[in-house]
């Protein structure tokens, strides 16, 4: 038996409990079912060729005519082609009908041989098809209205009260507005509070396109630095007091670029500071599902008796996935309507289809939460590997998120970056995330693709480090200096 | 048979020729197809008895086998519930057992009792289902990649760019920058071209949701009245000269709100006066597909020899339906690029599964354009119904888009929308598509609604009229005077 095709007995070892004890419908819709989870999820990979039904149904313990009605499901939903001769062998529909990936599915940035090491995002768990499937059985009902949902609809509302209540921070719908992602979030944010010369707290460094959508509505960001650990509250509260912000943005867990988490007597804190100042706090909690040790805390906005200081903003990309392009904000009631009327100006509302699919989500009718035990593995990896091909940089190890924080010896991230794009390697330098060209020591490293491109990524990078060295020739630092601008 | 039941006969009939000649795979799945397709479009009504395998493989010529493979089919799929010893009865997915609308598919705007006359746009055609199914299909190949795509997936943009060029306009994929809608098109736009105090051309009256981004990003909107029919080019060829705007935002078909369309020479002559004043021509397409007479003259970009001065906004909110929430910008490459670039700082992209219900529908692969022979009835039913009602009222007939621009003898509109809210009826007055309070003459009736809903609005608006005369111990004039507010 080659290796494109797996034996009966291997088959019905994948397939293990897939008949479930009552209510999932015949047994031949349940088998193909199971069959076509274990095809999306890669367990059974493309091209297999799955023989004998006689054999299978042996293995199985079922009739033949299950296993064929099973089959014949598959096929006709473009998961099974059938070759005269030689069985059945696995395909996806849309995909052609071999292993080789849709060209319309590549993003402009995957040009052959460049690794993009830039962004911090996951492929989707392919269980999320099932989300999908799932709002599409639901749409009908949808179809007959106008579409368009200002607040979002009430079933994802309602979803995702109900999970701020679970983490801690009881909430109830009319609390809740469905963003077009938190970037979407963040931009309304912007819209109702701030004019042009506003200021806008942000955590230094921070998120790079929240600098850039501060920037495009005409405000000034005004960066706290983080000190070499945790946050700094005494000069978050001065700043908070001396620049009279439109509000301040923060990112508590996980802190993007470095993988920080904020302390519960900090989050306390930190409500207090702006509480005393009257500034609104904007929480960024895209990251906040992104937990890779132990638990993440529960929100800052637990920590907001009144309910009107904290404004959190969520996302389902990190969680879930980013295609789906679905996220929220929470606040008091009468901050969410004044959201719901200016949201017009934008884009009016949030496609229902991607809202019911995130409902599922949720509310847990489909399970499809990445694999953060994968993510971990290559945290870790990719921490070693940093270790071993640059042992002069320093790379804290993140609490949480998707990304590194490296520090290099000397300030030239801007240099590093071009040099390693000759390498056919993108690397996003630490400028990105500061204003006015701060963090020249800092790069962002996402540990999000495979191990194996890890590898080829770190080579790509220690050999532009070394060409930098040469070019300058300089040879690194045996002692490590502090800088003032490290803590901006 | 009572009401509730279809016979053989009569649904052997609507199915008609449901069998396709090749490739539409076994017969049962057809057929299925067939009759889930009558059960959305609403042919066959909900909670409707299907009775008698027997008597339907008869009327139809073929088995009883496949007849019970389809209904067990569709009974899977939520379409049919079996009842005990009364064969089976039609339902929708996710919508209960019975006809019952699915309360979250409401929005808060369908309070019981109220009408809502403020909305210009349609329920979806049901087959939009099937753009869903096709793209839940298709979406396995893009679940592997990361799910941002900033300018829109490949097949999208390429099916808008045969779109614009079936139309009379050559475009290119790289032309083409996919938005979350036409609205979220201009506040990019506006993101790209203007800064605080700068000056933007807009129609007046115009979208009120285009005036509202307009001063939500800071920016003035320089008001150009339309003339009693047509556009004034002079008066605007004057305003770009003398305002140095930003751009100019014209709806050249159909216009919002008053359905009017551009002639082929005025689109030229518009173009013209754009270059001589190297100002950016931004023309918004929302409406361009609802066609209601004759078929709308090439877009005002075929006029473009040079493409660097027209840039077009599309929607397929109109055309479609508006909880897609997809949109796209045409314009010169370079221009898109640049687009692409800010984008990051409003929403970072659109859901990828929305993008290929859209790309189906474009493609043709589904057809759901909306029925304007219904919605071409319903214009002339309300034209006649105000007719009668209202006759002191001027009611021009627009050529297209989803609604009437009606004029009142006196400047009331305000009051009379505060009246008509009394009477559990919203309507959208004049100012609110003007700028500084104008067209207090003049009211926005959409003729979306059902010929049963237009005539009770009708009535509710005339009794409304009738106690603010009353209140205001008026009659109506008799001669018709032309003011200068009309063509400001």
């Amino acid at each position: 038996m080659d290796v494109n095709s797996l034996s009966p007995i291997s088959l019905a070892r994948q397939l293990g409990m897939w008949r479930s004890d009552a209510g999932g419908g015949p047994a031949y819709r349940q088998l193909a079912r199971a069959l076509r989870l274990l095809i999306l999820d890669g367990r059974i990979g493309l091209g297999v060729r799955i023989g004998g039904e006689r054999d299978l149904a042996r293995a199985l313990g079922i009739s033949r005519t299950t296993i064929a009605a099973a089959f014949e499901l598959l096929r006709d939903d473009g998961y099974l082609l059938s070759r005269q001769g030689s069985g059945s062998v696995t395909r996806l529909p849309g995909v052609g009908h071999g292993a080789t990936p849709d060209p319309d599915a590549l993003t402009e940035e995957q040009a052959p041989g460049v690794i993009d090491w830039t962004n911090a995002a996951l492929p989707a768990p392919q269980t999320i098809w099932y989300a999908y499937e799932q709002a599409l059985s639901q749409m009908p009902a949808f179809l007959s209205g106008l579409g368009y949902e200002v607040f979002g609809i009430a079933r994802l509302r309602r979803a995702i009260a109900a999970d701020y209540t679970a983490r801690g921070c009881p909430t109830t719908t009319d609390q809740i507005l469905v963003t077009s992602g938190a970037q979407h979030g963040l931009a309304l944010l912007l819209r109702l509070f701030a004019g042009p010369g506003d200021r806008i707290i942000v955590d230094h460094p921070t998120y790079h396109n929240a600098i850039a959508a501060i920037l495009k509505q005409n405000c000034v960001a005004v960066p706290v630095g983080l000190p070499a650990t945790g946050w700094d509250i005494d000069t978050i509260h001065a700043a908070l007091r001396q620049t009279g912000p439109r509000f301040a943005y923060i990112i508590a867990d996980f802190h993007n670029p470095t993988g920080r988490v904020m302390d519960p007597d900090t989050r306390a804190a930190l409500v207090r500071a702006a509480r005393a100042t009257h500034t609104p706090l904007v929480i960024d909690e895209t990251m906040a599902a992104v937990t890779l040790d132990k638990p993440a805390p529960p929100p800052v906005a637990a920590h907001d008796p009144h309910g009107d200081t904290v404004i959190s903003i969520g996302s389902a990309s990190k969680r879930f996935w980013g295609g789906l392009r679905i996220g929220w904000l929470r606040a008091d009631a009468q901050t969410i309507v004044a959201l719901g009327r200016i949201r017009s100006t934008l884009d009016l509302a949030t496609p229902v289809m991607d809202q019911l699919a995130v409902a599922a989500l949720l509310d847990g009718s489909i399970r499809a939460d990445g694999d953060r035990a994968d993510i971990r593995a290559r945290r870790d990896h990719l921490i070693v590997r940093l270790h071993d091909a640059l042992p002069h940089w320093r790379v804290p190890v993140p609490a949480g998120g998707f990304t590194l924080w490296a520090e290099m010896p000397r300030p030239e991230a801007s240099a590093l970056a071009a040099m390693t794009q000759s390498l056919s390697l993108r690397i996003a330098p630490g400028p990105r995330f500061g204003v006015n060209g701060a963090f020249e020591r800092f790069v962002r490293l996402p540990f999000t693709l495979t191990e194996d491109e890890l590898d080829l990524a770190v080579d790509r990078l220690a050999m532009a480090e070394a060409r930098l060295r040469t070019r300058h020739g300089r040879v690194p630092d045996a002692a490590w200096e502090l800088e003032a601008q490290r803590v901006i």
